[in-house]
């Protein structure tokens, strides 16, 4: 069973997690070369047999679960970092706290067909991943031990991809608000609490003025290298008008926003050749009961994707600090990838 | 001139490096393999042309400084992410603050002869690198514009290490605390003003009774694995008697130091196929005025060193949440550890 356990100085949940764990000496082995690609791959069509079954899909009447005719599917990790069944189980161990290791690991295969990236996808299909992502996060919530879903994905082997080969997400639903989430929303309500303004929308507003930041401004969506950017080429993707939780999209809205994030993904693939990268959708916290940091959530939150593509290494520096170097301006960056025509 | 840039939201301040800077097209061509070494290798003896003139050397006074002869250098960095002339000049930009990207940029040439290892040299040898650590602290504290130095290790390419190949470690001076620092200092007033105690103290008493994650006790310091690691075979090492300040350890607690950090390393070196690694020592702030935060900083803080190798992949989970993910426990990691012997 995974355990969660704090850092008893700052704070930070961290998953120990044990079920997938090598023996010590492995870790030695670890490269960071490509693996073998895993053949024949067991998210294509007709080979449904090799995954755990299906906890949603996008299918036909007519099929039955677990076998051919889908367009999409969510099945659970089969080396999950946090497992399903049980309960938390809150606990101390001398100044340590922990808890199980509960929270769901779920896969999304994009695609029936054995596509490599969600660039290669219909902006129809892609309409459908960001649907998928809005219904699991729904069903999600209705579960009262989890607080949080972190929908991302990691593509290519550097950006943490594994060995299946097939255009995937992943979503990870925790039991506790994740360090990142907690110092955005309290941040944010900082901000509002001293301007009576949102943060990211005042952000929005400056951006497009100034411009020089700005990668794209389509059909409601803006995406933009941020002013203090961490990453070459970092891109945060907002919706233009206020909304606190992704959930809340419309259909013509989830379109839109297939499109612009299709579009940044193909500058970046063109323009960088094909790099590694991931995004991580940052919403709203489940609301059951607006109480505490929580409260103004609808005012001053405002969800976006991140996109990090990973073209540099991570130094001593940054992990001692908590303070990124970045080689490039997000000036540079934005005005590069906005001359990338797709 | 670099400029330090302030994330609006969460307050993260990021160095963003232009002097750096490779064309944005050039981005693309980043690989994670080794690249040639540089050779002859300019911090060798002998060499002393190629780098900098030194800022700090450890010579017999029958030596001319940047001539041969010496047995430790300090030089600015060729490539440094802050420079050292210039004013601060905080400057607002609409919602964003930003300064000019002042601060130190050192390497500490650990040895004359060419060895790529701290691990390599004598006890003698690293009781003058921790030497020179703290007299850097010292004269760095004098510059009223920093708040912070830190002293740092990259070994290996994918540690960020360059394309010297000489035992070397670096420090950087910054004119804000770093994130991760003031979330330490204030985790750990928060614990001492429920508890008065430090939390660190707490922390090595209960691990010294518990032993599961204790990697060596010796002389007066611990190395253990933290109970909540985010990395497999991360290890923090502590002094046992409370302290706040690196620069207070005495020649002795120095040479002790040198001793148990060299041991790990070994340990590291040797079970792990010598693996990439950073080491990064955190401890309090320059403190010209003991106020707000730092008022209470010599009872509640506890200086440590934490390494960190370089062994797992960093995916999009992590960075979109600050809730990391480590696939080996700090129990087994740390029997897997004592059990090396060097």
């Amino acid at each position: 069973m995974p355990e969660l356990r704090k850092d008893p100085i700052i704070g930070r949940w961290v998953i120990i997690a044990t079920d997938r764990a090598k023996r010590p000496d492995q870790f030695s082995c670890l490269t960071n070369e490509n693996p073998a690609e895993m053949k024949p791959c067991p998210f294509c069509e007709g080979n449904e047999s090799s995954t755990p079954q299906e906890i949603y899909a996008l299918r036909p009447k007519s099929t039955a679960p677990n076998g051919p005719g889908w367009e999409l599917r969510v099945v659970p990790s089969i080396a999950p970092f946090l497992r399903i069944e049980g309960e938390l189980e809150r606990r101390g161990k001398g100044i340590y706290d922990l808890m199980n290791g509960i929270g769901a690991h779920e896969v999304i295969i994009e695609t029936k067909e054995h596509a490599t990236d969600i660039t290669e996808l219909s902006d129809e299909q892609i309409l459908k991943i960001i649907t998928c992502y809005i219904d699991r996060m729904l069903d999600l919530e209705r579960d009262k031990r989890f607080k949080y879903v972190m929908v991302f994905k990691n593509h290519g082997w550097l950006a943490g991809g594994g060995k299946i080969n097939h255009a995937k997400s992943q979503l990870i639903a925790t039991p506790v608000n994740p360090k990142r989430v907690k110092e955005e929303l309290v941040g944010a309500r900082q901000y509002f609490n001293y301007h009576e303004r949102c943060v990211f929308c005042d952000l929005i507003k400056q951006e497009i003025e100034t411009k020089d930041r700005v990668i794209l401004d389509l059909d409601g969506f803006i995406a933009v290298a941020p002013f203090a950017a961490r990453f070459p080429f970092e891109t945060w993707i907002f919706p233009k008008t206020h909304s606190c939780d992704f959930v809340n999209l419309d259909m013509e809205a989830r379109l839109n926003l297939g499109r612009i994030l299709k579009k940044v993904l193909l500058k970046l693939k063109k323009g960088l050749n094909d790099p590694p990268y991931n995004y991580v959708i940052h919403t709203a916290p489940f609301r059951r009961q607006k109480t505490g940091y929580w409260k103004t959530v609808d005012y001053d939150y405002h969800w976006h994707i991140e996109i990090i593509p990973r073209l540099t290494r991570v130094a001593g520096f940054e992990w001692g600090t908590g303070f990124y170097i970045c080689p490039l301006t997000p000036e540079d960056a934005a005005k590069f990838l906005r001359e990338v025509t797709v």
